[in-house]
């Protein structure tokens, strides 16, 4: 289906500077149908991709102080398939693919490796991974409070399974942990968030089962085939919105998700329902 | 320069299990002259490479319980470079390749995010960034006590910083984290050490200085020019030995590393000399 | 009831040095009714009470390198209260008596602070304190394992309540966190405790509800009516058996608790009979 | 020297609760010439004293939700004393007074056992035990960057010794937990301060020094002979302004110190005089 994306952002630099901007809808299985960059005054930028070649940096060089404004829009159909998830064995550590294995490992907000006893003891008796994915998200749901401005950049996952507040990336961090205590490979994905109030970038996270992403948002802010996807790595630390070298401040941010097609039918999970969103 | 090694590793297992060690010479710049890799028993193995190429994994699949030997030995020769690092001026965000950048961002083991201030104002006046980062070195060098058993696996650059004791792994954690900190990237180097006494797998980490990646270890422990690699990756939590899937123990571990050459001239660097060894 | 207890200390120094031991049974409602403190060699020592009187502190002094061995026996009668705590509605911060009020506080080993959100989700609803505690206590025997040599010096009720594994001192911290983030005033207490196996020193917690210190203990290891006391303090911080000033090494403890009357009869909560026991 | 000190502060509450406020000038050696406090509307409060007898705790009853605004006025001369510290070598644990022993223990926010290497290795040849709380502070300015924001309730010594971003309270908890791991005994302590810009609350530390608490601020702030003391304790937990027990909201807080006699000699320390301030 098709998405109407738009991000506008503003900085001012005080001396030179490289800003990398990371808003562009990602390459991979949805289709970008149209595409506008522009970056105001005459600001040199090359789009640089970065492993795992889905995620598409700007970077902008800026020669001289002064404000900077980007904005981004695009048409996108965001392609997603809906995957039967009944006969979701856990997948061993024997059959994931060498570039599925990394997302096993503990990341600097996904400390998975403290969050073992946890996980297994919350979760292991679960057989079916779809199901055990969705019962992490529903713990988080349940016991995570969603509260704007509780959390900061060096929040992690072993902070919010205690203290039990934060925002989209928090649910995100804590969700992607708990998968990797459990052995299922888990990543983090920024992305544009059809139905969101108010709009803003929104992060959720996939989870391989049965040989597929799996996409999963703990926060259940927003319907699961409304998305369009940005970015993905092992946290927030590889998909930030922006990386600001040199003396610049970030201004502003806006954002904004439209459907453009008609009959959008909102997706959520059902809990006895084994189906999944995939956009990979 | 050519040097032969060998690894030993047992393992128990109690039911059936997967195991993915991380012995093998990495492929890279470094020639494999000779190999040889046998697991004990019937046991099922393949090699996966992972991400970026280089690391090698084996994935050794257990049928039943009981006891596992793997046993490496090679013949490397290391083929590093000398380079000369005098206008090592820092490369700005503009000209790190996309491969290169995600070495900027903190990881597991590597929170550089909270260590911004600290790197700045200790070192943040060097302007070379070879006597940048082998300031780091010494500092770390001096500051942290070699003490084994002191750390664990959930010790990180940030506990390491301030409570000042630690294995080769924290020292090249903490490296890493001040590289990133000061926008330099940085990744960590599992390796095999002539000359390190007693003989273990070895830890170090590389700078990327004047577009290339320059090998440096804050123990001081070993010439930089006896290294042969084994892995490189993020932090420890991408290059470890062994990862263990199910009820597997590790009983032992053996190393080994002796020249195979003549000639052998231990390499340490030495500040004003500014000149780095590399072996990418 | 009478309990015959006996703690023998031994200790390597290496220069002059002081060694501050804290094994007597402490001052309060039990009754010492024998004793005896042995320090080899010509060692001086000196009693101090420490805050709140009630704790004992031997201070030892010694003037030259060489072993030191301590030694106390006695014979106490523990002398607790049964207290019915069936109407143990809240204690309102407006009745709290001064020398009570700062067991509200967070200290080194129990950040009651980051777990007030963790708390009152999961033990807010329960009306009656003595059930409140006792929730607290079976919840952490539920999801955290006891287990030898899994946590340090270092570890706290913030590592214990995400990590899940600990030993008698890390299930009194996170009790006594929890109690105090919902403002339920805790305290750390060190006991002789008969019947544990192995015999050791032990750790349990004391709540404040309905006016008396009630005793808690979420190992479920010994009856809660034959315990000798120690030390009371915030936490593990106040209370170690022993200080060390100077190059001091401890070498081994031997403990050992014995009843000293007919007709023990062993005591544990019960849900549903709000009964507690108090020592104080 | 005579000092008036205000304190105003208002809070909201939606339901009965109960508010500890601690902004009376101690008891102690400070001497307190006149003082008003009042609570508007039919508020009940009472005075209580918490260990050690010199914090001054008002508890206010609010029956029904609304405003509550309290106001404190007092006019104290601070009845500082000189205190020449030449001979201030390190007093032994021998000799620390029992009520004293406890600041040496770790707390809340002053993890003094994770430091003590670190202290160790800064200050630990240092003899004169003034000089080497000086040495303390002094690094502190240099290191730590006031910042106001940049910390919250939850950071700690541990973070800052690290992070070098702090306030007041940040300053304090470092020097406090610096010391406790070089043995010298230190506590936290809540003061109102002259020329304070712009005027607050403010947070110093006392160290242990020659048999007598001597103020340090690491800070630099303010002059240490213009303090009017507050609350001491091991750290900031034990000396907050306000414990709000309840749904109560904090809305503002005003604060104002004036000199109140003629001839007032800004005092600060100055390395090589070795004259200390106490206010104990």
């Amino acid at each position: 289906m098709k998405f109407n994306v738009k991000a506008d952002l503003n900085y001012s630099t005080f001396e030179p500077a490289v800003i990398i901007v990371n808003v562009h809808a990602a390459r991979g299985s949805q289709v970008i149908l149209e595409e506008n960059f522009i970056v105001t005054g005459d600001q040199h930028f090359t789009e640089v991709a970065s492993f795992p070649d889905q995620n598409r940096l700007i970077r902008i060089n800026t020669n001289s102080a002064g404000n900077i404004h980007c904005s981004y829009q695009a048409v996108v159909d965001n392609a997603f398939s809906v995957v039967n998830c009944e006969n979701a064995t856990p997948v061993g550590a024997w059959w994931l693919a060498p570039d599925v294995l990394c997302y096993l490992n503990p990341s600097r907000y996904c400390q998975s490796d403290k969050l073992f006893r946890l996980a297994t003891h919350q979760f292991g008796k679960i057989n079916n991974d779809f199901e055990k994915v969705l019962a992490i998200t529903e713990w988080i749901y349940s016991n995570v409070e969603y509260l704007s401005g509780s959390t900061n950049a060096e929040t992690s996952a072993y902070d919010t399974v205690t203290q039990q507040a934060g925002v989209c990336r928090d649910f995100a961090h804590l969700g992607i942990a708990l998968c990797r205590a459990l052995t299922i490979p888990a990543r983090y994905c920024a992305v544009y968030a059809y139905q969101l109030v108010p709009q803003d970038f929104h992060a959720c996270f996939e989870a391989f089962i049965a040989g597929r992403w799996i996409i999963f948002d703990a926060t259940k802010l927003v319907p699961l085939n409304g998305l369009v996807r940005i970015a993905i790595g092992r946290d927030a630390a590889d998909t930030a919105v922006a990386n600001l070298f040199g003396n610049v401040m970030g201004n502003s941010v806006q954002v904004d998700s439209q459907v453009g097609d008609d009959g959008f039918q909102p997706y959520y999970y059902l809990s006895g329902r084994c189906e999944g969103i995939s956009y990979a």
